[in-house]
């Protein structure tokens, strides 16, 4: 391995021009005027990866090209693992927001800020230099390697979903590995070893045919609206647990060690709270902050509609009123079970006096690969060497709907080994990537397969 | 009596061809092209008080002419009796659903078909009829009238509420009648004694800055949208009760003779449900739905705002929820003290998780004339008179603004007497007025001034 970490450092310089010279490119799926552009930094990536002997192919889409390039003389005795990442950047309005131009990347102490810079054109870049650290060192890699760069994540990746139930067999692999996530900062790299879920609805309450007067039939029916809020905020009690029978059945525990693993980030209440602009914070009882947007279920309402919305009053009882809802699922619930748990209860719940219907939305169930398995262990000791601090396990809130793909079509898990930094700012103005992130990211990536090779034995 | 009435027999035909030609004119205050219009009717109108001696009087007003007419010679010994009217009427559209013009009187049966025959030109008609019976039977008129007929009660009176405090000695009076509102049928002539009142408030809930992703933030902070439902939902129990501390304090409680004079009518729950289009009814637990829509308190969401309202679904946690609340307010409750006990129980159970703000709105006084006083019984005994069946009470859900003007600047109650059926159709396209009712009203108003007379002696 010194030989590998070596050849990281002294190339130092090459790594931040390169990467420079590829956030250069205003790659941004989201705006007709760069498909030019979308076409060279898929270009550049393949250039990159045939200049280190990869077998390289530029995929044509119905959006932007799919780029797979993988390791020559692929070995049937080693594992096979695929890197996925994407070349595409959010668009970088507002320009103004600027400190300066987004596409022309600016080293400021140890940042580098252009847009895309940390979304994800660094940490894909980063990987590609580890591997040319491992085949420049004279060592043989003790894994095959495929990398998948996509041109679409920021838009939905629409081209990739249809391009991998078509390309299996090619994009087989043990593993899938992921940098496209954060760390809580570099004293702590971390392994994203869960996500959440999801699934939506639309709840609407129907009641008189037409809005009435307020007046002339106001305490003779019920009000849609009043029979919405009742329903709905009777669907958590005071100590923020959702009544929903069963609600929590599939409710994955906490081990001991997730949770004194999760413990160990040091929370700011103060500026969690600043940052969001509350109060105070809120939550269910006997939970962390952290645990509780992570590791629980949640029920949000995103929306709520009914009756007169306009300016100053209007005297009815709306003829109907209408909630948008997400619920956010963790490991081992499932959208089914809980969308029907959910739309049981409601319609145990709704009084007689109106309609109810439920429109069921999209699902995504969880995601979670065992922090404790041999893959997880082998991608934290390789963040911990490449970090120089011990790795912990974290879970996210949010989605990574192409960790589900993955999993479905190509059957394997995902290991998401966040670089980036909290402040970062991906997709808003003054993207940055911290050189040392990027640096403790190749040295992370030039761990990673000889662990993953090692565990895979 | 015999005179007067066997007068109002005799030109029955006269009366109907009168309604007719007045209804002829499409007075529709609401539409600019119709100002000549309003114009012709005011003239009309005038013109039969002239006709019938009244010194009459056509005020210009920024908006429509206000006619007062009144008896000559009036008698300090004799009471002084208001009659309110409004020459304008509701726009006609849409066109289509009318079966015959809305502005060519059509004569089927016993009803007569046009624009704003029951509201209001039948009514006041009816009236000056009446007292034409009396002006030519030589028996001495037993009360001093003056006929107040606006044109913009089908946009808000702005310009009567500017006459009011400025024509108080002119209009001086010993109690306002009008008639403007309805009756159950023919079987059950309708004095209304009371009207709900009003008071409204914006209720909003802010919680994080802006909006949050539901993934990444949902579970650790309030959700406002679920904080409105729990706290809007809590104030009413299961009992159909609002759960506001002293909420029914000032509610005056229906007398024994009130509450058998409201059960009289008899109410078919199954036409009511149908009309409303609703499963089942709903309401406050002891009391009857007649009772509940006219002489309790109610608390109206009238509209719902928060969060995402478009097509599909957006994962946020919404930064603010609003609802746009309407109080129905019955004698004795004050629009202030409800208005402030509401803000004060929501403050206090909002939860320190979100920010509340409680944006005031109008508010109007409920109203009530003793039904058991002196002029209601006299106003009974004429609508039994006139209509042939005992005249019963009733209370009413809305308001009529015009009656606490009159009580403010003229200090006097006001007997409202009913007229149009519930199947008239008033606002609605085949506006109707029952000849028989216009019969029974013309001889119930010449009942009405004997009685008034002997009530105030």
């Amino acid at each position: 391995m010194k030989e590998v970490l070596e050849y990281l450092r002294r190339h130092e310089d090459r790594w931040v021009a390169d990467l420079c010279d590829y956030a250069r490119i205003p790659s941004v799926s989201a705006q007709r005027q760069h498909a030019p552009d979308m076409r060279r930094a898929a270009d550049w990536v393949a250039r990159r990866c045939i200049g280190l002997g990869l077998e390289t192919t530029t995929h044509e889409t119905a959006g932007h090209p799919i780029v797979v390039a993988r390791t020559p003389e692929a070995s049937p005795s080693k594992p096979t693992f695929l890197v996925y990442g994407h070349y595409d950047v959010q668009p970088p309005e507002p320009f103004e927001l600027w400190t300066s131009p987004p596409f022309e990347p600016r080293i400021e102490g140890r940042n580098v800020y252009a847009r895309g810079i940390c979304d994800n054109k660094g940490q894909h870049l980063a990987h590609l230099n580890a591997l040319e650290a491992w085949l420049h060192s004279g060592l043989p890699l003790p894994v095959n390697l495929v990398f998948l760069i996509e041109g679409e994540e920021e838009v939905g990746s629409e081209s990739l979903y249809e391009f991998l139930p078509r390309h299996r067999a090619e994009l087989a692999c043990d593993a899938v590995v992921i940098s496209d996530n954060g760390i809580p900062s570099l004293e702590f790299p971390a392994l994203t070893y869960a996500l959440r879920g999801i699934t939506a609805l639309e709840v609407r309450i129907d009641g008189p045919a037409r809005d009435l007067h307020s007046g002339l039939f106001g305490g003779s029916i019920e009000n849609p609206a009043m029979a919405l809020c009742q329903l709905l905020g009777g669907l958590r009690d005071s100590h923020g647990r959702i009544t929903v029978p069963g609600f929590y059945d599939q409710v994955r525990t906490l081990s001991d060690y997730e949770r004194t693993q999760l413990a160990r980030v040091p929370f700011k209440e103060e500026s969690y709270r600043a940052l969001l602009g509350v109060t105070e914070l809120f939550g269910e009882a006997g939970f962390t902050t952290e645990e509780r947007r992570t590791s629980r279920p949640t029920f949000e309402i995103n929306g709520l509609t009914s009756g007169y919305q306009g300016e100053g009053s209007k005297t009815i009882i709306p003829s109907w009123a209408k909630a948008k809802i997400t619920i956010r699922l963790v490991p081992d619930q499932t959208p089914e079970v809980i969308a029907e748990a959910v739309a049981a209860h409601l319609r145990r719940l709704c009084p007689p006096t109106v309609r109810l219907t439920i429109v069921p939305g999209h699902g995504g169930a969880p995601y979670l690969v065992s922090p404790e398995g041999p893959q997880a262990q082998a991608a934290l000791r390789a963040l911990t060497a490449g970090f120089g601090h011990e790795a912990i396990i974290m879970r996210e809130g949010g989605s990574i709907p192409i960790v589900s793909a993955f999993k479905r079509h190509l059957g394997v898990e995902t290991l998401l080994l966040g670089m980036s930094l909290p402040d970062d700012n991906p997709h808003s103005p003054n993207e940055k990537f911290s050189l040392d992130a990027y640096a403790g990211g190749m040295r992370m990536a030039a761990h990673l397969w000889p662990e993953l090779a090692a565990a895979a034995s």
